[in-house]
């Protein structure tokens, strides 16, 4: 009751609108609770606290928090769900929330300039689909037959939006795959700088929650998949049909449904295995890094350790002269051939401590 | 028998009731086991071991055992479960352990100051239920017809307790994100401080028990909606309405319930993939460390290699020098222009040694 | 037919039996296979085997075994299981093993003196059940009206060794919490003493088998819990008077044994939640001390670079100084202020190579 | 429609068609997707996207731009299905995808080299397979009673696509073993090159991808295995003589497949266990390796600190002379014997320092 | 045709028969396919296959190949299954692979040693069976009521080469246990030699090696025991009376085979389990090593870090005396006192830079 203003209460929509000769709209809306509800009577309280809206003052407000603070960022795990109700059809598909009727589709949180244009593509998708043209640089297949899929509003909706996400989580796939193949690339040359290796951290971090998404996406369809009566009843249009009929519907019906999502599962699936590839070869190309670094560690110490030798063969020369060159007398003083000797004498000593130290080492090793 | 002192026997409990119009009321209670069972005629011996209340007189113990000794504190991993009993319902759901029956809520161990401030909370929630107005910074929904949802206090009660424990999660994650974040970001400065990697292990350790508790929460709640016999047996009104007219319950009336736990349910797990992703940038960071001192360790080695290299050309220089300095005639010691060439010799050495170690060092590798 | 001493096929049990009214006596016995064979007629050949019990003879066997040489000690992981047979039910939990009559439960492997203890404390427990006063440290519950409780003899003793093996293992937990506790709080000190690192192999490796003995007796009882004929078949007294007049039990009559042993199952799921969490907390304790000594080498590793870098700056001097004190003529023997000026001279080219040194490791780095 | 050129619109197949009397025959085709559907009119839309066929336009077109960009390089993880529909089957099977009818088989992107000629060597085991002759070099099993294999056309051609598969996986462990093995051969010299260690990625990278890939088939075989009903809509002919005589099939009749697919998913789990097995072994060559260096870098430095020890020593000595050598009379000039006793007596003095450093390192440790 | 040579086709099977009045024999036999199939009319031609028999001349060939070629030892996981067929069992279970009939048992690969000789003792233990009398160091059971233990050849058959399989893992563990024993006790040693390293790669590999074995073994078993229907059809002789009397066999008639198998499936878990723990301790040991490493490793940086100090501070010494050692006139030749205060002054500078470096390494850290 303290908190009443009017952007707290109201909610930015994209409604997809499609009328019996297969014209497809797409307005954009400003709504309050009360004018949901006033929509869509038969939606559950409870749905719309799964649906977790954001309204516009809370976006407002979320937005300012995060230039505030740099580290209240909160990148949300998507919620996934499918839920058929008495009439309408809750879901929540990766960014996507919407509430889905047999005539009208709503879709929330359409105040962000991306879920806006996916509303929008996916309404044009849906008018284009009578003519059956498809081309995600794979295939084109051109059907004018629209008699057999005369699929209903509902259904096509949901296929649409699942379609949408999959097909985007598809794109960024593709987006990854030439930074994770120049990382393995660089595996090869030595000199592995720090700030490649930091690199690394974000696009761990970026794919594992990419990954999350997907398998969250995945096991969203498996569920509703394993479910034979909630399949059917996402068959809205014909549920109303049979009840103004007084009969039930029967549970064959899913075939169609069915057929759909396990394309997507499959699709999903398939992406999954790819991001779990991808992932495995950034966490095999860092287990490489810190093996090279550690080889390269060896064969520097090694050389420090020859090094060292030859310094204390110097030493032993060094302590020879340093002895002859004290201030006393020691008697050698004006003998013929004393320098030449010492001097011979002491790099000897030097050289075969060298030797000795070399054979220990490359000898029994 | 040894041990019978009022304290051992009597347990601290907020009792919720409520009237037919809706008011809710909480008191605070002491009681002996004998007066619960007084209450709860029903509740089999057995649900009391598995509850595990802890009497005033343990509690006091255990208090004063904590203070003693620093190592004895136990994070009990809490217990899990929601048990359809008779004529009562047996409940722990994470610190909350109660028993309900169709009029009454019994919450424990109540002596602890956050339990009594949550069955507080619970019971203001129930009476201002009918007015349905949740403001979780997400969503503010009014609704007044009270007609529809008259669900029954034992229901109530029950997604109450489930309400509060999964609210208490989900701020609990809003705590731990700007801790990880943080840590995230000081990835790239290089002066990690020892001490700053030591608050890693505690960070992991608490993420993880916190993992733990919400597994238990997920896999009670799971557990529950995969057995539908269970559901319906919670409904203990409409149970002893149906035991007194002779009739049993059917199984289709566990859709409410179902419906109600789903939510929870969604909720958790959501919270479980945060928590997830949060280990796993930990674990990376951790990862990322040790791989930056590595790192750094190789570029210190090899400046160490570069100036033992340096260090061992001044050495040959003053080998020389060492022998020259010798007090045993060696014929140069008027020569013209010998000290400049002994001079100029030496360094030549030194410098020679130090190129073809660097052209070693750097031409081939 | 070649080793039939008498110790070979005589084994040592603990006979508890009770009668009518509820007096329970435990005697020891030494058996023969022939003794067993006729008390339990009904026992299955194979049961034998999957007990293996170990006979007096191999008992000793054993022991001199272990004497003579140290690594053929064998710490076999237990066998779990609960079978019902025709007329016996044939038990192996944990430490336990025992064939259970209607009247009689043999509990084998008396003669170690654990065993024998158990075996006495059960015995006493079934004694003191019917004034069902249990005082685990939690909760002390009186209840004299014996008549409810009037579970058969079989049931009792399968709950009664189930129990014991819970509480044992619930009590090793307790053990086990100050050593992880005192090990996770030496973290932040420094010194690290490698005999403190052994303590971690032990510690682990003895979490571990307990960890493996928890999951068996944990999957066990679920197991036994998923089959619903089995938990009827234990009820081998209404199975006897079902038998008696020629009906079968109603499947139905499972769920009293399915009470207790969810009990069980929810204690021991409990406890492995538990020894999890310790078995993180050891593996991030030892996560932790290879980071801790990694970064301790790096900071030994860059005062040493510090220092070389000091030492090179020091024989630059000392090479220079050599030069000069070569008992060659240089002309500046008698110069005035020569002796400064190359002492200055030579420090500063120290100092610059010093400061030069510095300012690429701290200012580029 | 923007995009019609024939190229893109075009995909290339190899028709495998047999007729009566068991001759089969190959024949390559350039077809349309238009002519497709008139081949095969029952076809769903769906499964063209899922069997995501690549034109010759869209083949030509990849390969230049795999040419141009060298990260653009995708290795597609394969989707695995082996849908029913109809009248016909629609099946990708690792590299093969098909459309398989009861006369013909189309085996698509056959504009690959591969591609083709696994489609001949399939269409010569159909021809041959009368005669029953199987020689993989394992058993010879001549079979000349033709009749009791009267399998059809499309049960034999899956069989066909899916051994093809199978023993193309078969043969590449056979080309992975040498390697795995000669890889851990190699462990137990010391000079690891750097170069050896960049050989691990790309083989546990090849590795993990290849498990991958059996992975899916083995999930795509047991997937059919665990629906008897998709497995006896795989019988196209014997479901269309049912349909003509206007009677259902009955779901006994999955035997003679359901052991056809057993038989190829045990050949494929037994092959994962042997991939999964070499990358256990790859994953110990690489602790291995990393414990190999650590080993060897603790014995370079336990040397270098003896060196270090050495030259102190002598650093002693070479102090003590200096100071001797100084130009200041100490009075020892010219004393009969000073010279051997300050070299005796510095020698000492270093020798001392040696062997109570070596006693503090080897005594105590 | 191209390579009918005798060898290739001739196949070395142990034939064991049993009449009816218990007598067992074993023939070695020669058999070419066409004989087997003589022998046994009803086998599959796919199950040759899955057997994947070696033929006298696979076998020759691969010794061949064994030799000249080191890299090319294919150690194959064993295949394993139990297949119910029309009137024989197929069965693949470890090293035995056997086609089993009412009144015979084939068990092929009986050219190597070992598999006759298990075929051997199979053969006697079937005849000692009626007497009942097994000893396996645990248990001496007489057991002379032969009626009781009617079971058919082929059931005997079955339970005989699982049993034989079992104890050979079984006596394998014990074999590991010493190794693995002795491995963890050298752990407190500090003398890790990189020899006894090189121990760890191979026992790790043979460990889980074995473990994919077991986990084989028991898969096959549990598989088994899913399907009722398969342990009905193993029961050949009772399928043959069934099948004349024109009646089918009750799936209850499983219980027999049922008991027998969980008993091997308890057995062979209990083997895995051991394998596991010797698993994770043998890793665990690796990671104790690697720490040991690295702590033996700050400790000689530590000392290496202390004589450095040192050094330096000598060097200092060296470098005051080296000043004044130089053929330059300083004022001081031959001033009283000036050598003493000289020496005493640079021992004074060298003593101060070792405090302060000390107090600055273990004050401050």
């Amino acid at each position: 009751d303290d908190n009443d203003d009017n952007a707290m209460d109201t909610y930015a929509a994209a409604v997809i609108s499609s009328d019996q000769l297969g014209n497809t709209e797409m307005r954009s809306k400003l709504l309050s609770v009360q004018q949901i509800i006033n929509e869509l009577p038969g939606t559950h309280p409870r749905d719309f606290f799964s649906l977790s809206l954001t309204s516009l003052g809370d976006a407002s407000r979320k937005r300012r928090a995060m230039m505030m603070n740099q580290y209240s960022v909160k990148n949300t795990i998507h919620p996934w769900f499918i839920l058929p109700r008495g009439s309408e059809i809750v879901m929540a598909f990766g960014c996507m929330r919407a509430l889905i009727t047999r005539e009208k589709a709503f879709i929330f949180d359409a105040h962000k300039p991306t879920i806006k244009q996916q509303a929008l593509r996916i309404s044009k998708q849906i008018m284009r689909r009578d003519r059956f043209a498809f081309r995600d640089g794979e295939i084109i297949f051109h059907h004018n037959g629209g008699k057999k899929n005369k699929t209903q509003f509902e259904v096509i909706m949901i296929e649409e939006i699942v379609r949408e996400v999959c097909t985007m989580y598809r794109r960024r796939i593709h987006l990854y795959e030439p930074i994770v193949n120049s990382l393995m690339d660089r595996v090869a040359s030595e000199a592995i700088s720090p700030s490649g290796l930091h690199k690394l951290v974000p696009l761990k971090d970026s794919l594992q929650r990419f990954e999350m998404n997907v398998k969250g996406a995945l096991r969203c369809i498996t569920d509703l998949l394993s479910n034979d009566q909630d399949m059917v009843d996402l068959l809205l249009t014909e549920k109303a049909i049979a009840k103004s009929e007084n009969r039930t519907l029967p549970i064959e019906l899913h075939g169609n449904v069915e057929m759909m999502l396990e394309e997507y599962a499959r699709q999903l699936s398939s992406t999954l295995l790819e991001i779990d590839f991808m992932l495995q070869r950034v966490q095999s190309k860092q287990d490489m890094v810190a093996i090279t670094l550690d080889a390269n560690r060896n064969r520097m110490i090694r050389m420090n350790l020859n090094l060292t030798i030859g310094g204390i063969s110097l030493a032993f020369a060094t302590t020879v002269a340093g002895f002859f060159g004290m201030n006393i007398q020691h008697g050698f003083e004006h003998a013929e051939g004393a320098f030449e000797t010492i001097v011979a004498g002491s790099c000897l000593l030097g050289g075969g401590f060298l030797g000795s130290c070399y054979s220990h080492l490359y000898g029994s090793g």
